[in-house]
């Protein structure tokens, strides 16, 4: 059996052009032999549409586009991820979804659609549903009612979807008892550094578990604060990768199920994977909002930096713009290192000081302003005018904050918070040093070593306000990837008042981050949706 | 049997504080004669503490605090919710939860602690875990295993969690038909306007319908965007309201469950309980987060007169600060206005011109800022100041954001949605007017009335720049609350070109919806944690 695997990008909500990039796919697909090509989940909607389920009229939308696909379909088979309601099953499924439909919910399923030669043949609901980290699919969704498997021109084959692999208690176990010759999983598998790598283990141990080849079929393409990395692949009963998709790479790949061999596994070191990753998130970000223009708050420091390299990759640096917004406290250096950033990346330079502006707002409030007050009226006045240029250029402003800052609230709320969305939110600075060294040929020297400072205040120093990032940044690595307790902090060996220092800047900047833009998730537990706090909270440990 | 029901305002990660109101509670529930006192869901560790619940050592501190509570409920029994972890169970439950800890989540239970005489004698987990709306209870616990009945001082009870109640295949039957007397239902309700009503309609159908009265105790606070508003109320099995308590107050009532008698319900009307539930949200959200003064811009139009009249009697006049910021477009009516309504509320008054800022931010940008760019401006200007002036004071912002203009994005991000809170976020521009005049003593008669207008530009009128309110408020109330499509929105008659307009807008505008500050719920749909929309969208239906 000659399988296509359409790792594609699709636009949430977009119904008649994913429909039609999927059309185009199967199309594809059968003029190379396929006998069946598969999609992603929710291919035809985009993942994911969130509470846009419930928008009257968009899954039947969807269930249009199923029926241009299914019309598209002739000669070739199809496995396509979308949205069924129990209404729609009638008549059209062999498979009773009104056994499960308890009125507790939703009544919509997350399904894969198998269309054989024009024809819907069954429809396979999702069993196990989310609700970790970025999920929450019980909220939109009713499980489907149990594990089976569909014949298939002769094969039989066990379809399953995302999660479902992931469990231990999955359909696979079920659909390769049934006598499943292959399992095929559809997902929508986001990104986040080394992901891809826990991906391969999962799905060899559950195909050596249960004897049987899986194919796995990932989404590619940025939405919101996700990425979807592709690197799709197939492995064999005995857990051999015997293909394997590029990542960050929409295409159509072709895997002859019947003529197995190894394949080698893309080797994408952990920069460039992160390089990849933000990169397409700021593309597709800004590309599917209806935007080509990006710019960008160039201080002479590392992060902006980072994020102008980043941001000229993306989306080209002709569509880039570095604004330096002088105050009376940037030095010579911070100048000539923002020009020389600039100009190797090959980006448009804007220089507005805010030396006048900031005076005369100092000067408006009743009493002057003086220390933190007065510090933070220059981000402030740096974001209103990067946010007139913004509208004035028909431009989406980049936020610079890295995951340190942000976790302690080292930054000013409406101030460098400001933008549509932010590259590096999720790198701690650590990191971010880390990454911009792999930009030197673009990062001037300079600002990859100098010490970090807002300039806000003559001398100022990131190193004088916050514990050193050598200790700050493990601290915040156990306390939000781990969890761990101020105890056990402290039991680590980090000061106690250090890591008092940091709960307390961690919970009550919890306000800041709530206003903050999406930032891209590149870590297993992000600051954004992936997050739910409440901002009221006596907590501290 | 002598129920007391501790209708408590508890403070989320509180723990300490928690447990020595629970803890005076009881001691007067004693002092009173009660055989039980009930307190709300969740009430030791506060509702709700969401992704808290994983912080290492949050639910042993939980723990700890009802040891604290057992200890003092020497001679009464209590009845109080926390969380429960599997490992906790071991040894003090009779109720084995291992049997539904499936290694699928988080193996933390939403219960129910039955103390008596110092003992922790039952653990009820919640069976039932919302995940709609604002709710992610399944994200944060387990279902518990089953109903069933408590045995309490030779009284049978039935003792259930706030949604259990509200399904239709919740517990209550089971433990009515297992020989309960009284069911008592543990909750943390949320407020929204009419939501009262429909509280006692379900609690008597369900009580009628099984033939057994209800206890149903409800939470009273402010908690970020949520507001609980008590109203804890006994029916009887015949569904007859035998204790009616207050709303929006924090009370232990005792209730002789053996000497029933027919009891009022508190009458309120609905801009009374809106105003209740809004001045709660203010206080607690001010208080609780370590505030004490709040300040807002006030322009002379109705919303910002609104928010401040709200303001001086949540945190009292003297707490309020009115910052009044004229540019080159302001009118001497609207100042006369603005002045005359912080008189009439007794609030401070702070005049600042950003005549002078705005001229020199508008000739900073490297083209003049015109139209739009600097409608933009001077919103951004005045966001800046009253930062600098919160900075300054120590005060907490208040943005005067109304549903209306948040549905369609008529507001200026990082202008006029700087804030900590935007208290009248849930209310429709037709329903802040009619609010706004139940104010009438307090707001001036003339800005009740007048053309609503931003001034950012000569002679601008809302009415130009958008469809008139009378048209607006219901195509958002169908958009918003009903899910209605754009087909159905045409079909009831709005006109087409509107209706797309406004769906452009409505979609268009998420990311700013996404920045904003929390509103105070007042509708069964408000903007804020319990809508998950996407960004990137291509709907537009």
């Amino acid at each position: 059996m000659h399988v296509g695997i359409a790792q594609i990008n699709v636009h949430v909500g977009a119904f008649e052009q994913n429909a039609a990039a999927i059309i185009a796919r199967i199309e594809d697909a059968r003029d190379r032999g396929c006998d069946l090509v598969v999609f992603p989940e929710l291919a035809i909607p985009g993942y994911a549409p969130m509470d846009l389920v419930w928008r009257h009229g968009f899954v039947d939308a969807g269930r249009r586009a199923l029926d241009r696909i299914a019309a598209a379909s002739r000669g070739i088979g199809v496995l396509v991820g979308g949205i069924a309601s129990e209404a729609q099953q009638e008549g059209v499924n062999r498979f009773d979804l009104s056994a499960v439909a308890d009125g507790g919910g939703t009544n919509l399923y997350n399904v894969a659609y198998l269309i054989d030669d024009g024809r819907l043949v069954e429809t396979i609901a999702k069993l196990h549903l989310p609700v970790y980290d970025i999920y929450a699919e019980k909220r939109h969704f009713e499980p489907g009612p149990g594990a089976r498997v569909a014949a298939f021109r002769g094969h039989t084959i066990g379809i399953n979807i995302c999660e479902d692999l992931w469990v231990d208690d999955g359909p696979t176990e079920t659909q390769a008892n049934l006598g499943a010759e292959w399992v095929i999983n559809l997902s929508a598998s986001p990104f986040y550094a080394g992901k891809d790598e826990i991906r391969r283990r999962m799905v060899r141990r559950r195909a050596t578990e249960n004897g049987v080849g899986i194919v796995y079929v990932n989404l590619v393409g940025g939405q919101d604060e996700l990425v979807f990395d592709g690197g799709s692949f197939v492995v064999s009963s005995s857990g051999e990768i015997l293909f394997h998709a590029p990542f960050f790479a929409d295409g159509l790949f072709v895997v002859d199920l019947d003529a197995p061999s190894a394949a080698p596994v893309p080797s994408l070191d952990r920069w460039e994977a992160l390089r990849r990753a933000i990169t397409l998130g700021i593309r597709d970000y800004v590309l599917k909002n209806g935007f080509q223009e990006v710019l960008l708050g160039l201080s002479g420091g590392v992060d902006s930096a980072l994020v102008a390299a980043l941001a000229a990759e993306a989306v080209l640096p002709e569509n880039v713009t570095a604004v330096y917004m002088p105050s009376e406290f940037s030095s010579a250096e911070s100048r000539v290192d923002a020009r020389e950033t600039a100009r190797r990346l090959g980006i448009e330079w804007i220089e507005i000081s805010i030396a006048e502006p900031h005076d005369t707002l100092r000067q408006s409030l009743p009493q002057r302003a003086e220390g933190i007050v007065d510090e933070n009226l220059q981000p402030r006045l740096r974001g209103l005018l990067l946010m007139g240029l913004a509208n004035q250029r028909d431009a989406l402003v980049l936020a610079p904050g890295n995951k340190s800052e942000i976790a302690v609230g080292y930054n000013t709320l409406y101030g460098d918070t400001v933008g549509a969305l932010a590259p590096i939110a999720d790198l701690y600075k650590d990191d971010v040093y880390r990454m911009a060294a792999t930009f030197s040929d673009r990062i001037p020297k300079r600002v990859l070593q100098k010490a970090p400072s807002a300039e806000l205040r003559a001398g100022q120093r990131d190193a004088a306000d916050l514990p050193p990032y050598a200790i700050l940044d493990p601290i915040l690595r156990g306390l939000i990837e781990e969890n761990l307790s101020r105890d056990e902090l402290i039991a680590a060996g980090f000061p106690e008042t250090i890591v008092d220092d940091i709960l307390r800047r961690y919970y009550m900047n919890e306000h800041k981050r709530r206003q903050l833009p999406p930032g891209i998730k590149l870590t297993p537990k992000a600051f954004g949706i992936g997050r739910r706090p409440p901002l009221t909270n006596a907590y501290r440990h």
